[in-house]
Parts: structure tokens; C-alpha cells; sequence
């Protein structure tokens, strides 16, 4: 197909087909001998990934391209598939809270202890778990700290599941597939699923007549 | 305190300051009859607030204005303070899948029917939810969409720490700025943990010569 039917049917401007492919998110057309470029099934499917990973999953195009240079690797394990779309996901760069950083790292040195984890020491989720607490000590909000044992727990079983639909892909393309896709979609559809579950919970637990319920929950 | 010893307490460029406070995050400074602008403790804590909203939670400044906006309200019931977060959390825009919608929009109603979570048509979470169905179906992942049962689930344990959290809270202010910052920061955390435990449980549940486990955890 040639760009616009392209366009139609990734319901993506040619103008943005053209910038994808030059920023690497999007493989090339082929030339053809009328010097036109011929486009596929291929190309609408990869199209509608970069759109879901950027206006859903909130990634930068930069992000996005390291993501998808890991699916087109192509000839990975399982768990180096895994293994290596998390640390593609990245870190997020932020020094707040400098001065509480080494009380945060020994937050998250405990808890990985505490739970037996294993964790690679250049682990991008380790160091933006480090950056996060220490934002939360920077703003007086050790209570979040505190409650991070519960929110580990919880995520053992999130990670259970993602595991779970992992395993369950036949092949390896849609594996790696599986792991992007459901990190970043499925960070999205987690925190909807919160923010639902906080609505709902919020009717039966918060009082409307302010915090004189304090205490109830702890 | 004069601008620089803001910049240094804060950690931020006088730029961006002044920056900050043209476009509503930081209230201004009070002009002294020297005609110096002259900055207190509540800018230091804004300004912190501020970076971790930005820089750890990811928000825009748009996005951050207004869940600023709800703490500077200041009169309201712990419930109209979380629900007025919640939906000043905003709606990511998108039409990724607008082939889709319908679908996804028939999956989310009957989620919510099943679990008989009461959630408002106005929920900027449900519309988050329906668009990342979509997107998900779009993709071929209804694998994932059949997860989301397990998923809210686990929505509901989080949630209950969340509000926990949010009620041990002593006063109305600091309720909202939990409220925020719990749902900000708390979702960096979350999805940082949700990544850690993938890593960790991969190393027992992925085979290392690829999908052969297929099946295996279904």
C-alpha cells in the first residue's frame, strides 16, 4: 500500500509516518520501480504499537525507540526478553531530594532484603524506586515510605499475573511483545483501575464531613 | 528569603521559579518597600512539591496546575478533596483504537458491573480504562483485557492502603496533598516495585531457553 493508505488505516498522518521512520520507530517502505514507496500489513500493525506506546503508555519517541529496538532484536529468551524491556523502560532522570538519596537507597536496600529479592544493581526500576522515596522523605511523606512493604506485596501478585500472560504466548516475537505492552499499557489500565477502585472505596471509608475519621484505617 | 536562597533551598533555577510562578504553580513572592521580592517556607515546600510532581510523577505543567489548584481550595471534606484529585488526574487523550471503542466501553461497564464498583459516567479513570482497552484490543492483546479482572482485584488492596493512608492523615490539607502525592508518586512506586518483582520472579518462572514453559502458569 502506498503511504496514504498507510496513513488511513494507522490513523496516523503521512506527515508523522515519515517522522517515525526517520527517528527509527518504523521501518522503511520499499522503493519500488515508479520510485514509490510501498508500505504493509507489517507497517499498520507497528503504527498502531507506536501510537499505543506514546499517546497511552505516555512514553517519549526516544523511549519508545529503545523499546521497540528490543522486539526487533528478534532472537531472544524469554527472560532476556524480559529482562531486557525493563531495563529499555528506563529510568526517570530526577535529582530531587539529593540530600535524602542515601537514606532512600538504604529504604530500598531493606526492602529488597526484607523480601528476598534479587535485583541486578544497575536495575532502572531500582534506581527510580530510590528516586521516588527519596521525593516522598523531601516531602515529609514517610508514611508513603513506610507503606511501600505493603504496595511490594501487592505488586508480587501484579507481577504474578503479567508473568502469567507471559508464559502463555506461544512465540517469542509476541513474548517480547507481551512484555512492552503489558508494562506500559498496563501501567496505564493499573493506575485507571486504582484511581476506580479509590472512587468506589472512598464512598464506604471517607467520612464526608472531613478527616474526623481519622484513625479508622490505618 | 531573596530568589537565590529560594533556588538553593529548592534546588530550582531562579528561571524556573519565575517561571513557575508566571504560569500558577508558585504563589509570588511578597514585594518589600526595597522593592525586593521576598520568599518564605511555604515556597521551599511548593517548590519541592512541585519538582516531584514534575519530575518523579511525570505530570505536565498543565496537569500540575490544576491538582495544585485543589490543595490551594482548602475547604473541603476528605472525600470532595480525593475525588476532586482524582479527577483533576486528568484524562489522557487519545483515539488509538477509535474502531475499538465500543467494545472497550461494553468491557469497562461490565468490569465495573461485576465488582459493583459505583463509579461516576464523568470518571476521567473510566475514560482512561476504555481507552486503554481499546488500545489493547486494537494491539490483538485481549489477553490482557481478560486480565483485568485479576488486575482490579488487586486494584481494591491498593486502593485500601491508599485510602488508609490518606485517613491517618490529622488535617484537611495535608489529606489532599497525600491524596496527591499518594496517587502521584505512588504510581512511580508502584509500577518501579511491579518491575522489581518481575525481575525477581523471572529469574524462577522463565525458563531461560526461551517459551518451552508455555502453559505453565496460564
Amino acid at each position: 500500500m502506498r503511504i496514504a493508505a498507510l496513513s488511513r488505516a494507522g490513523g496516523v498522518s503521512p506527515a508523522s509516518i515519515k517522522y517515525y521512520v526517520r527517528e527509527g520507530l518504523l521501518p522503511p517502505g520499499t522503493r519500488t520501480h515508479q520510485n514509490q514507496v510501498e508500505y504493509n500489513d507489517d507497517h499498520v500493525n507497528r503504527l498502531r504499537l507506536i501510537r499505543a506506546l506514546l499517546d497511552i503508555g505516555g512514553l517519549s519517541v526516544e523511549a519508545a525507540r529503545s523499546l521497540l529496538a528490543v522486539l526487533d532484536t528478534g532472537t531472544l529468551t524469554a527472560r532476556e526478553s524480559l529482562g531486557m524491556v525493563l531495563y529499555a523502560l528506563g529510568e526517570r532522570r530526577s535529582s530531587v531530594g539529593e540530600s535524602e538519596k542515601e537514606t532512600a537507597a538504604a529504604d530500598v536496600e531493606a526492602l529488597l532484603a526484607r523480601r528476598g529479592w534479587r535485583i541486578d544493581e544497575r536495575s532502572p526500576a531500582r534506581s527510580t524506586l530510590v528516586d521516588a522515596c527519596a521525593a516522598l522523605r523531601l516531602l515529609g511523606h514517610e508514611d508513603l515510605v513506610a507503606a511501600m512493604d505493603d504496595y511490594a506485596d501487592i505488586s508480587e501478585s501484579i507481577a504474578a499475573i503479567d508473568i502469567g500472560l507471559i508464559l502463555a504466548e506461544p512465540a517469542l516475537d509476541r513474548i517480547t511483545e507481551t512484555a512492552i505492552v503489558g508494562n506500559l499499557l498496563g501501567d496505564t489500565l493499573l493506575s485507571a483501575l486504582r484511581r476506580l477502585a479509590q472512587e468506589h472505596l472512598s464512598s464506604g471509608l471517607l467520612p464526608e464531613d472531613g478527616p474526623t475519621g481519622a484513625g479508622q484505617v490505618s
